[in-house]
């Protein structure tokens, strides 16, 4: 199973997410994130989608991609040469068991440049928002639930990216 | 036309993407903002939807997505009593009207508090990162236009949010 993201900049009609999503779902393909954000120019939108498959689905899934009428573009970020971010919002709860380490709570959350952005002390409830790569964000989770904190709530915006700097920028003109 | 975030946790069905969106194309519900992303329980996919409507039309798309089946559970997210986040990626190039103000550029960045991610010093590219809640974003992109930047490609997430303090926590056990 290898993992590709696709970059797709589509027209703004009020169908383009279920023609996107369904193409996937008709042809079982896995979808493993997606986020979709308005770009400088209010017509379109772009799409970022991380899938998951064998080399020949991940070929299918381009080439069908490309063919739908709303997409405009299409580009997939590789590693090496692009910029990939998640963001995450996560409610924590202190428990007894994390008590002992409260201080290492704020040091821990600086070493990831991560914040508090909203605080119930009386509850011993934070809100941290952090962002990263996909594996940063799950390190920071694992490190978490090791030193006995509880995970409340998570919300993710699932991947976006552009490729590093100017060759394959698409013109909106 | 009022704008209402959604938060709702559905199962993670190959269709479920496709169930979501198809509710809003067929019924012609404007969807704003979109983001998806894993939660703490690999069952579960946290889904972030900003819709706008009259209060009528905002009503329905709650009820509506409510009985979806692969919907587990539904939230509003209130302005006062959450927190929403965007990330964006923006990927910016100096021009020769602007290349009087690269002190500023920089200082400007600090006061949004965004980093930059890559550096392509040769053709004066730059790639920013920055969250915070929607307008705060449009107000950087306004501010770099405004003094002669080119915003060469955009890539957002599109919102995702988290309701403070305890008492609407949704547990999984």
């Amino acid at each position: 199973m290898k993992k590709k993201v696709f970059s797709i900049l589509v027209e703004n009609t009020s169908g383009v997410l279920s023609h996107v999503s369904g193409l996937f779902s008709r042809r079982g393909y896995n979808i493993d994130s997606f986020s979709a954000g308005v770009t400088a120019d209010p017509r379109f939108t772009r799409m970022t989608i991380v899938a998951s498959g064998d080399e020949l689905i991940l070929e299918q899934i381009e080439k069908q991609l490309a063919k739908l009428e709303d997409v405009v573009d299409i580009k997939v970020l590789e590693p090496t040469q692009s910029v990939t971010r998640e963001l995450m919002l996560v409610k924590i709860k202190a428990t007894e068991e994390s008590d002992n380490v409260f201080f290492s709570f704020a040091e821990h959350l600086e070493q990831y440049h991560g914040k508090s952005v909203d605080v119930d002390l009386p509850n011993g409830v934070v809100v941290v928002e952090m962002t990263g790569n996909h594996d940063k964000l799950d390190a920071y989770l694992a490190d978490l639930q090791a030193a006995g904190y509880e995970i409340l709530e998570l919300a993710r915006t699932g991947i976006t990216g552009l490729s590093r700097g100017t060759k394959d920028v698409r013109c909106f003109d």
